[in-house]
């Protein structure tokens, strides 16, 4: 798949455009749980794995600009090592596969640095043991590690990494797949007096079973409307909806992302269609309207427009739409963006700054809904974004803006209020932006009402 | 299960034991696998769970022992927070669930650290971010971190928590039954053709499923001879044993560990049921030598003597069993120790240091074999420990003894030799030590060869 020569040119590219400097990448380490010896899986950083495609912990890479040259240095096994772990492959043949053949120990390392600190630059640092490495390798604090992260090397990797080559596409469509089935076996599994634990557990199962491994912590609960919700002690029941947000991870770290919602019961209650089905033409007209050339912030707004005509016309909004979008008001039921970038990261290269990938530099809206808007440019051939639209009834952030009498002009609060404990929607889709329009990857998981009961129907023949 | 009144009554015990000082706790954070709001399942410190029970990320806790009084110390959630993540309880509540009046947030615990710094006492940080703090509250550098940690502090709560409550052996005898349904899924699910992925998959969602998650990276083999091995990328195949290292931790933080070993084969071949049932009856005898006042030292060693008795009988050693055992000869096969405590940690305490927990403050050997014993002390009453000898061929290790010339008085090498892809076995499980003797913990797992092919044939009737 990814060959030598993958990362041999992904490096030219970069080397072309950066001109000078001694860029660092560190690589992850192990990542301890409960003391040092007791790890979460390891997890290789991303850009690291981009253009050196080493997928093993306690490296780092250097690419010397100025002097033409790329190095990767590590600590090679002692034998008391290879005594537990069995053969491992040496810094040097590691080097090698990868088309380095300049390589190094961690204290000549911290040398290199250390002598070249006004040359070095490197990406913002997300680990703390990074932190501690910049402090000791170039005197930096870690409360400044972050602001003296260079723009530059963000701006030139984010704009080479945004484009997803075909071979990448290969490698995303299998963690597509593999989320497809995820999500495929929590509908064909769930059934009312399991808790969410279960079907979680199912979920993970299959992105295990396939090799690789989750790409972001499963959201699967029947409170849908709490967009950041990792907990799975709910016993799921009768009329309930259950929301699922899972994504495989392959084992050459990329992504799948996708978001189902489904009726805990065989079939979907009356009001439950409503939702959904309202949820899910937003979700296809965004699809639609994502072309490229397109501003993504419009895909955005396209999404937030259907979605309150719908609400409209099933009387939660009211007023002129467009002016109610302007507004913001979509926003009590749809707060978070439309969706994001997707590739090596599940929300990629989340840690160079939205500002200067999603975003390309320019400001981002401060207004409640837009601001979490993750990616704001025209969209081009080779990205790699989710689709994400939902409809939420957020009882904290009804009480809220009702309290504050928050745009009273748009809102019928009390509709929304017949609505509070109705939970959230969310159908979530990974699209390619292709020369003349887009694709939607991996094969077709259910999402008409009418497909998404047929699915259910399976989980209570068992 | 445990209340309020639990973590009042331990954080007592140590105030006693203590007599003075300001003991910090820092809790855990957030994990970031890629970056850093896409985290790993969030980990409890498990010193911070013993004394203050809270198991939610971001918060720390200090004793002051001169004063008699205890601190939670966080940052309160945003109204923004609280629509994104639903209800959360405050500082103030938590504190309140685990006896503690007092509270502050994370700036207000700078300033009480900075201003107290001759009297803080901590333990040795095992978490990158740990040593941030420690460095901007103490001044203390992170190469500096450990060594600075509190022997006096690391000895007294060692002594507490070694001693395991009726209340904490529910809670572990919970995390060792999911253990049994981890393994007794794997036997009734292997089958030859499968990935060790989708194995350990299915070990994996047992634990999920029970509301908990794994208390250790799970080891799922056809190469057992590797002892800290995390591939799962083989296809499993008739004649190969599997070797299954797995254990779920309760919703609570107590874990479970076992170890079992099958064919993937519906039953054993011969050469694999001598040897199996030689690490069996080692295994067997150990756990009958577990008894309160009798060394832990002494239990490995008489775990060593069955294996060389066993070992001398199919011509793979020879001489005298102790002399054997003394000089290490049998640390070819048996490279590792017999076991380890087991609590809230799956070794539990061993950030702290084994010389000070698992050896209480004694030297350690430094014989290859017996320096990988990770406790060597009386054992007591309320003790859990695992007993998990195991016979080994590994490849590298018989190549550096058989070079080196290594005890040839007490090694066949060319029988060895014979056995050099045998692989490697090895069966656990997780015992309390009683007023009288001791009690396997959990249901029963099938472990004799009769036992142990009966659960084959179930993966083979599917």
């Amino acid at each position: 798949m990814f060959t030598k020569e993958t990362y041999i040119k992904r490096r030219e590219h970069l080397r072309e455009t950066m001109q000078s400097g001694l860029l660092l990448f560190q690589g992850n380490d192990e990542s301890p749980m409960n003391y040092a010896d007791n790890t979460y899986h390891f997890h290789q950083d991303s850009t690291f794995l981009y253009y050196f495609g080493i997928n093993k912990p306690g490296l780092h890479a250097v690419m010397d600009i100025d002097a033409g040259v790329d190095y990767i240095f590590g600590d090679d096994l002692t034998i008391d090592h290879i005594v537990w772990m069995g053969h491992q492959p040496t810094i040097n043949e590691l080097a090698a596969g990868t088309g380095i053949t300049k390589t190094g120990n961690l204290q000549q390392l911290s040398v290199m640095l250390i002598n070249n600190k006004t040359r070095v630059q490197y990406l913002p640092p997300y680990r703390a043991d990074h932190k501690i490495n910049l402090l000791q390798w170039l005197g930096i604090s870690p409360g400044e590690a972050a602001q003296n992260a260079s723009i530059q090397m963000i701006r030139a990797i984010g704009e080479q990494r945004i484009i997803k080559s075909k071979e990448e596409i290969i490698e995303i469509e299998k963690a597509v797949n593999t989320t497809v089935e995820m999500h495929q076996a929590a509908m064909r599994f769930a059934r009312p007096g399991m808790t969410e634990a279960q079907v979680m557990a199912k979920v993970y199962e299959k992105a295990h079973a396939a090799g690789g491994n989750i790409s972001f912590p499963i959201i699967a609960t029947i409170n849908g409307q709490t967009l950041h919700n990792h907990y799975h002690g709910n016993t799921i029941k009768e009329g309930d909806l259950f929301l699922l947000d899972a994504g495989a991870e392959t084992a050459t770290g990329y992504a799948g992302d996708m978001s189902s919602t489904f009726p805990v019961s065989r079939t979907f209650s009356s009001a439950q269609k409503e939702i959904y089905q309202l949820t899910l033409d937003a979700h296809n007209a965004a699809i639609d309207a994502c072309l490229p050339g397109t501003n993504y912030r419009d895909v955005h707004l396209k999404a937030a427009r259907v979605i309150t005509d719908g609400m409209k016309a099933m009387g939660f909004m009211k007023g002129n739409t467009d002016d109610a979008v302007e507004a913001g008001a979509h926003a009590l039921f749809f707060p978070c963006g439309t969706g994001h970038l997707m590739g090596l990261d599940v929300h990629d290269m989340e840690n160079f700054g939205e500002q200067w990938v999603g975003y390309a530099g320019n400001p981002k809206s401060t207004q409640f809904g837009l601001k979490s808007l993750r990616l704001a440019r025209p969209l081009q051939k080779g990205y790699v974004i989710t689709i994400e639209p939902g409809i939420y009834f957020i009882p904290q952030l009804i009480d809220l803006w009702k309290k504050d009498g928050k745009l009273t002009d748009f809102i019928n609060y009390n509709k929304v209020e017949e609505y509070r404990d109705f939970g959230g929607i969310r159908n979530e889709e990974d699209v390619l932006i292709t020369e003349t329009g887009n694709r939607i990857l991996g094969k077709p998981l259910a999402k008409s009402i009418e497909d998404v009961e047929k699915e259910r129907i399976l989980a209570f023949e068992v």
